[in-house]
């Protein structure tokens, strides 16, 4: 595979997220810079992410584990890691001012096409990139935990992010197998958390009031509306659920979710007291003992769904 | 198999439910009587029933077709669908008259420990069973349809219910392989579509106010939250993902969702211009005409995706 034709793409801060963003790019063919100010982290970060392949490799969600790896660069110093590169994926710690510092010095070494994107959940844009000349050509590309499994990002700029740099970031999301979002407006928790927010404040209520236990309400979703949330939307899904489409759901039963809402509308803290309930609940269903095993078990799922999902994707190509 | 000692249940009203609800049944070794006051319905009813099980059979979801119909017994009078059964689980149209015409003839002919269920989504069973000698025995069995795919079943009962008709009905469920959810008190649109709800109603307005189209919004459930929320609930997902569980997941993100839902508190009714921009954008991916077959595509996913999930819980109960 030719890497000049494919490009380089600089991975800046090798933890977790770093490690899964650079599984994503390498496996879709790309060369992948690789650099931590922590040079432990770095040197350890190859063999972390070698040991993930070959788990995917055992649900064949790779191929060919030796080929991927060749394609990680760990780079000693930040200039060696962008020289030449397309595109830099930042995924340091969630503190703004590590966000201004790493963003600074990224937009005085990379070259001046590349994109600076930042993979943080909870800072927008504009709160670290104001003062950059290059700050045009900075964007959040945020993940989800592991990227490679989970295959959507949200796009979002600052106001002053060119509309060409939200294009490219997201093409080259398609281009490496993820499902971009562009989020048009800075917005608090972006699409996904706001999403998942309303839910849980919604279960939070239900549980407080008396109404479910917990492992119902989990039941409701993982037996419920999650099976159909994982392949379609919640609008395909409505959409689905009336004879003559979205507007016909919404005359059914748009009633019916407006009398809901009047009940849904509190914003208040979730109570010390509840959430302790909560916990111990969930304590009791899984002892704090066997939560890291609890965690393989959910990416092995997720690697069993990522299988299957690729078989849909494989046949909706061929009947398209 | 032994039909005495496996027990006999009606099905009372034989349209897509009534017929989804026969499958439940059936499948899991009971004997079911079919009874609908349409007797065409009734009559086409089977048939139905046995191209919808050929199609389970073709995804290794049933084995023997032939003995699952055997079990199958329309009946010309309710008299004779409910002698000896010990459970009836009726289907008929969502008006609340219907319900208590046809929960007074239940009430009358049924055999007095049979437990009277509705699969209504909407009527309280207080608003139908409160002067019935048997109203104690009433009980909304919910499903989502088709239940044979999706087996969430929420269980709430009118203040009369005795909690035995509760536990009973659960284990039922639990016994067909369906995933009973009790529901302590009545409440408008259960657990399920509150929770469906609170997350359409951010959907709507993250769309309004154009911060995502609706294929982004549906994007980021689909290769995003629905994918963990097809085998957890809400409340094991956060609890993975703090290094402590759901308390310390409060604690680092309960914050962002206080000030997040200060933003979601509206509970006004969807306005139709707004609702007929989203139909509009849905029907540019999917073309009325072809709502039928996208049906069949996403039952044929539900399909696989409940083959995927019988490997989990043989996993699960390998492992435990």
């Amino acid at each position: 595979m030719d890497t000049q034709q494919d490009g380089a793409v600089a991975v800046v801060g090798t933890g977790l997220i770093g490690q899964g963003w650079a599984i994503v790019f390498a496996r879709a063919g790309l060369t992948v810079r690789l650099w931590d100010g922590d040079a432990q982290a770095l040197s350890r970060a190859v063999d972390l992410i070698a040991a993930q392949l070959q788990a995917l490799a055992a649900h064949g969600l790779v191929q060919d584990v030796p080929a991927i790896v060749a394609r990680l660069q760990p780079c000693p110093t930040l200039e060696a890691a962008l020289a030449g590169v397309d595109y830099v994926q930042e995924s340091l710690p969630e503190r703004v001012e590590i966000k201004r510092e790493i963003h600074a010095r990224l937009d005085a070494v990379a070259p001046p096409a590349a994109i600076l994107a930042s993979s943080t959940s909870s800072i927008p844009a504009s709160a670290f990139t104001e003062d950059l000349p290059g700050r045009g050509r900075c964007v959040i590309a945020h993940p989800v935990n592991p990227p490679y499994l989970v295959p959507v990002v949200e796009i979002c700029g600052a106001p002053w992010t060119e509309p060409e740099v939200l294009r490219r970031a997201a093409a080259l999301m398609e281009r490496v197998k993820q499902a971009p979002v562009i989020v048009r407006r800075e917005l608090e928790g972006f699409v996904l958390n706001r999403l998942q927010g309303a839910l849980l404040r919604e279960a939070f209520r239900l549980y407080a009031q008396g109404y479910v236990d917990a492992e119902g309400l989990d039941r409701t979703i993982r037996d419920g509306l999650g099976l159909r949330w994982s392949f379609m939307g919640p609008f395909e899904t409505i959409d689905l659920n009336a004879p003559e489409g979205l507007a016909d759901y919404c005359a059914r039963y748009g009633g019916m979710y407006e009398s809901i809402a009047r009940e849904q509308a509190d914003s208040d803290p979730w109570p010390p007291a509840l959430v302790a309930r909560l916990h111990a609940e969930r304590r009791a269903a899984l002892p704090a003992a066997e939560l890291a095993e609890r965690r393989i078990w959910r990416d092995e799922r997720l690697m069993r769904l990522a299988a299957l999902k690729q078989g849909f994707a494989a046949d909706d190509g061929k009947t398209s």
